[in-house]
């Protein structure tokens, strides 16, 4: 988890959606603009494949030879996201099918089931091709595969192939029947199986599933999509050694990005900035029109460090960088001059080995025609453009830096988001916003963090580590929290892995005699005031036993219990009492804190310390001074 | 009318949930908590009859054993709620389909449309096979069938089922087409029929369906209820002579509870407090907050009163009573520490035979895992435990209290529900809110109130009777409100019953010279003021006629007219406006009254006035003083 | 486009609805209110032809024989919106589909699609039938056909007889799926098609379909729309001579009107202010209240100036005139005293030759059962009956005025609507918002407007001419604008007919050398502020070229540019802009403007201003003095 920087820049390029003729030019201009890596292909199938069998990549050939012979390093990407329209031809079954019964029809991307084992060997098949034609291609340096799993909803699907396929998973998992009866509880409202062949998919049902079921579901949907995945990892794996790469998309969930990323060896994602906080975020009005032209402060840096983790070796890149207005978001406005290059540098200050543009120039045709690029549809540059040149004159000039082990971690865990989406129990409750929430609390601190997942067993090295909202926490997870610092919960192992209440109930920490007997979820506007502190929001728990309390509300009950480093949260801070907890935890545990001037934010590599001024005002600090939008680094 | 108080505490319990070597255990900790009653069975058939036609009764008869044996009586359910996997082998159509045409699918409950003759027949069977086994068990002192129907919106489905049975109840009921075709208007854009079967369910029509149309679908759908529950009824009246009970889910509207009620002898209904406060009721955010811990103060009493006139002779349980947090509603904080004992004891004061909390112990798996018990689902005492047994304590010392008939009558006609739902002319008329509201005022002045079908025939011996909102007024009700000081509407006669337009138009009420000429909906913010006392709000109507008016708005047009003791009032009033109409009323008929404070709430029973304090605050009146959650009683 | 106002009423009426023998009665009283036209026949389908074949017209020969007899003129309806029971068994498929992918039931009316061969086939054929029965008869003055061509959100239908219709029009349009591939794009992830046979309709797609695709199906859609109407006047056209009209939905934009226009003599359309204010404009709350029983001061005289441009030598009605409460808004207040005679005389100042009130007597059945009519369905008068006498006293005193042509002109353009439903970018963008917000601008100084379609070439004689969001702007038309004073933008002329991006970029306007080169969409609340002035809200471009900057915001940034007379407007102006660019134009070509107060409007004819105040308080102006709702005219 050391990597050095590599720090370069790339883009996202159609040479499919362009006249030959540019071609060469475009790859001189990227060159000129200090550009690396070029990706291609992705969607490309009906170009590669225009009809079964019949292959033609003589373009593409002369599109690598053009891009490589410029001097970028080439990431070629399987097109699995966008089968042809033939493919419904030979698999009319293999759409997914949404949680109203209705068919995604063709038409757009991602129109396939990733159960659909006729289409899942296809995908393995096209890949298959690329790899013996590109595979031991010097020019191709790395390889996407697909693209952005599960963006737009496309991880559960209600399709006769997905039901087929969990009755399998179930069986497998379960071995009998009975054994399944007995983990989901379904002796509740006479639920009972008597096969697996009579166990529907969880939608369209009366009134909610069975927990367990839904959640044994999203569990399934997860492990197809690893499946999927695997096909073409190993298609490809028998013809090249280059690195293979996913490109994962922000806030998207519900498949275990750990499990995807364990085969592969870098991973990567799409960071949009100001479509994420328009698109995405919860957060109030007021904070969305304060960082409109900027993006969430502290969004990306999580993502960041996510796929840090997610990586093998820590190896990650930005895949796809916003480089101006997008056109999916609710509303699509600029980025302030200067956030095309404070989002760049806030990605090799996290690490990131390559950031890479979406896209080179604006295509003026289809869904994506209003989403900008480095240059305009009328080949003119675009404003990021210029933006991205400057990162790459200051690359020049920047000493190799390297990521180094934070002080703080924090535990991720997609599984919990899966539990708590299916059983939130407040309206409010979304462990994601959770995550965030605490993360962006370090971050107001000034501190750098690590993200676990929660398969982590050894957590010496950090001085804090964080874990709320842990559905269930593995022993091995559960014993390493003891070695050092911890601050667990809200809705920390009150589960087990079934999403059924375990007895003794949780969290169940060693050495900690807190039991949470009962809780509770808050309407917007209501909260338990911790007084002189903040107040607790959303959840909040009832803890009973022996345990030290360290922090009440005001009613007296406890809110957090502490044994020694080991404390138990038993609530949703708001963001002062988030404050509190992290310079309280820091100061006792040796890590120095101090609150950041808002939108401002700091990251630490072994050797420097990078500042980002995500506020749409100057800003002064540390004898620093940055204008809106501003990057600025130290030595430390 | 008139019985009395018996004041009994019961529990729901699930011994199929549970390990039957603590069953024994249980039972002696119901007892010794001060409990009587266990509800027992209803869903349980998949382990009744685990396959179709083999009954395996022996757990079930030992579970009674070990109740009974403990001294609790046993009220055992049918477990129709909840048909086994299998029946749906039996039955692939039994499952009912929603508005949109979706079949709502096995994985939760009610999975069943009340029209499928053969799943009612199934119906009628396991409740035969349940009354010939236990039907004479004198440790069997209720049954409880089915559960809670309507729940979930089942009482509306648009199955190929209920379209059959739809076309023959429309035959049954207008005999030709053409008679149907009158009667709807389908002149109206040429919708004539040409013969029943061409007569299709009022669901995804291009544009709203004719009300008639929509209203008879209501109509029958309500009936299919009735026919339903009385094939089970007919079952079990073979083989016992013990009480027939319903448990009735709050504010659930779509079929009609007296005629349920007509063939058992119990009503019983199911109290979610907090639950229903977040849940569904219309109310302001402020008052949400007001009462999140606590519920609204006026709708438990409404429903009390609503199943003391469903039961007969009277007779009604709260049949589940909320103990603590559930799971179901969009937020679910804890009750107020006091409130478990103040619905108890609330319940008791309308005349409860039985309050009996859901449930027993909280069950760590399935749908309902977050829903509070009396017990947690580590067997620890929840906090709700301890207040039931405070209830069982001073239940001992309490005097045997009685039912009296209240001074005040409110018309309560589940018609009109359905016709306003699919006639409402303005977003914001729901009928079950001006109900609520009438309700609300009166309670607010101190009074006790009986809730009274719309086939009410004599309403001598109230001194004031208030009917808002009835659609269509019998004429056996219309000459009933002469008998005594009687305000009614808004809204009131104002169609027939077959959802048409009455000419003379209504209200057409004797010896009172009004027609509503005119009606006027008004969104939230649009008031039309009463000058000096309140506004009238939602709903307002131009009143002609000759009566002399008895309240104007600024514009000096009639709000209410006048004649003796009868009253039409022409608008929704605002809580002021309420309170000045109930003042004024209750003056002139005799009746004292005085305004409560904030959240205050009393009920006289014959011997005793209650008072419950819902506000989070303590109070003082009466020369009491209430805690927060207090409730205190007084010889009157 | 100068047609002498002939200012006359009418009223539409159901003789099916009403017992024979008050026919007569009911056509004295409307002869004697002053009324000159009735509309009869549109829904009457199953009463003209009961079963397949048997035409039983005697009743409506009657009919037309009693009215005729009174002095009335006839518009006789085909009953095409409304096909009978019988006509589903000839015609399963006849029904539409909804996006969802569900059949559009019977029950309501509009239950057809307007692709379906057979169904319109069967509707020339019922128009042919009246045609050549009453097609010569003098007392027919005029046709209705159908009723409110989409009302009910019913071009867009996604049945297979729409598919297979659609894919046909694909290949008139493209010749080759080659053409149709690169016209739209489809290399963009893989949507190439190999057949037209592949190409199925734009709904249920995975993400949002190719904006293309979905663009072509909304033309097709709108040119299903004029074919079907088209055979209905084919078959008319050849058994009479008197004119045809078709009554147009306020705010039904999904087909063009212009092109059905085209073929009829008269458009008319149906104005229901208070409905409308409700159902369909954007507002804040504050504005809907403000004008709650008066309707949105704009919205009909658009909608009247919009129809004379529809109409054949501007000759257009108003076919429904609201006359007091309707039934389908979401709140149905009535209309302030004297707003029906302000609705009636604010048409004929906009040169309508009829006003024809919607409709004669309540009837007390079926969906529009609380719509009220000039009678109550006791055949009482309704308030809007006085109104309407008095407009009709007023007539005869009134001199012949005529409509003249305005010295403003708007550009209106229904391709332009689909365009930006489809790639709205921006959540808040809705091209009819921004024309009413210009169109509204330029009232509330005073002026006068002509509507013009995009087709139009020539606008000599228009001294100011405004073109706001015409996504296309034709060539005829780009010229046009450089004869007069002219306003284009924002976002015009920025895509193709293809709805993809032209290159060069737009607006591409002679002799402006502006290029929108980035554009925002912008959420409520933040706004770009022009100091001094007002400020861009919703939609802000990015405006480059030589041309010479004639508003900036506060940063700096071009809002305008002009070249003389010609100006491109690149943000929508908040209404304080709006006004200082409406009164910088009107200055600059020489016409005199000044601010109306609060809720006055005029409106010039040739020889009166009229002046109508939509307040609900009295104004003065001008040295008039109007109460609420009140109408005056002085000669010019
Ligand atoms: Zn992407
Ligand atoms: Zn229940
Ligand atoms: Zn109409």
């Amino acid at each position: 988890m050391s990597s050095g920087l590599q720090r370069a820049l790339g883009v996202c390029y159609y040479p499919e959606h362009w006249p030959e003729e540019i071609w060469a030019r475009d790859a001189a201009r990227m060159v000129s603009a200090g550009i690396t890596w070029v990706r291609i292909g992705e969607f490309a199938w009906s170009r590669m494949e225009p009809e079964p069998g019949r292959f033609t990549f003589d373009w593409l050939d002369r599109a690598i030879d053009v891009l490589a012979s410029a001097g970028l390093r080439i990431v070629l990407g399987t097109p699995t996201c966008t089968p042809p329209r033939w493919m419904l031809d030979r698999f009319p079954d293999m759409l997914a099918v949404d949680a109203m019964g209705r068919v995604r029809k063709f038409g757009s991307r991602r129109h396939y089931c990733f159960s659909h084992a006729g289409y899942r060997a296809a995908s393995a098949a096209i890949a298959d091709v690329l790899g013996q034609r590109y595979g031991q291609d010097p020019r191709i340096h790395a390889w996407q595969l697909d693209n952005e799993y599960g963006c737009h909803d496309t991880v559960l699907s209600y399709s006769e192939a997905a039901r087929h396929a969990f009755q399998d998973w179930l069986a497998t998992r379960y071995d009998t029947i009975d054994a399944l009866n007995t983990a989901w509880g379904n002796v509740f409202w006479s639920m009972e199986y008597d096969s697996f062949a009579q166990v529907d998919l969880p939608n369209l049902t009366v009134t909610e599933p069975n927990p367990s079921h839904a959640l044994a579901f999203r569990r399934f949907s997860s492990d197809q999509v690893v499946a999927y995945h695997t096909a073409q990892v190993e298609a490809l794996r028998a013809h090249t050694d280059a690195p293979l790469i996913h490109n994962y998309m922000g806030r998207v969930l519900d498949f275990d990005h750990f499990e995807v990323g364990r085969s592969i060896e870098i991973a990567s994602w799409d960071s949009y900035p100001i479509g994420f906080l328009s698109d995405r975020l919860e957060a109030t009005p007021a904070h969305k029109s304060h960082y409109l032209q900027q993006g969430d402060p502290d969004m990306q840096a999580f993502h960041h460090d996510l796929y840090r983790a997610v990586g093998r070796d820590g190896r990650w890149w930005v895949m796809e960088q916003q480089p101006g207005p997008v056109n999916w978001a609710p509303y699509n406005p600029a980025p302030l001059p200067g956030m095309v290059r404070l989002w760049t540098w806030e990605a090799f200050a996290h690490g990131a080995e390559v950031v890479s543009y979406f896209r080179w120039r604006q295509a003026p045709f289809a869904q994506e025609q209003m989403h900008s690029g480095l240059l305009r549809p009328d080949d003119a540059p675009a404003p990021g453009l210029a933006e991205a040149e400057k990162v790459a004159a200051e690359l020049r000039s920047m000493p190799e830096v390297c990521v180094q082990q934070a002080q703080v971690a924090l535990v991720f865990d997609y599984a919990s988001e899966w539990a708590w989406a299916t059983l939130p129990q407040g309206a409010g409750f979304r462990y994601f916003a959770l995550m965030l929430d605490a993360y962006r609390a370090l971050r107001k601190r000034g501190l750098s963090i690590d993200i676990l997942p929660s398969t982590t067993s050894d957590v010496t090295g950090y001085k804090l580590v964080l874990a709320p909202g842990v559905a269930t926490l593995p022993e091995s997870l559960k014993r390493a929290l003891g070695q050092t610092t911890a601050i667990v919960g809200p809705r920390c192992n009150a589960v087990t892995e079934e999403l059924t209440i375990p007895t003794p109930m949780g969290p169940d920490l060693p050495d900690l005699d807190v039991t949470v007997t009962r809780v509770e979820s808050l309407p917007p506007g209501v909260e338990r005031s911790v007084p002189g502190i903040g107040a607790v929001q959303h959840w909040t728990e009832t803890l009973e036993g022996s345990a030290q309390v360290t922090l009440r509300d005001a009613d007296g009950a406890a809110v957090m219990v502490s044994n020694g480093a080991l404390s138990y949260l038993g609530g949703w801070p708001d963001s002062a009492l988030w404050d509190h907890l992290i310079a309280d935890a820091a100061a006792r545990c040796g890590i120095d804190t101090q609150p950041l001037p808002d939108g401002l934010r700091c990251r630490d590599t072994k050797t420097h310390r990078f500042y980002f001024n995500y506020a749409a005002t100057p800003c002064a600090f540390d004898g620093l001074s940055l204008p809106a939008a501003g990057v600025a680094w130290a030595r430390r």
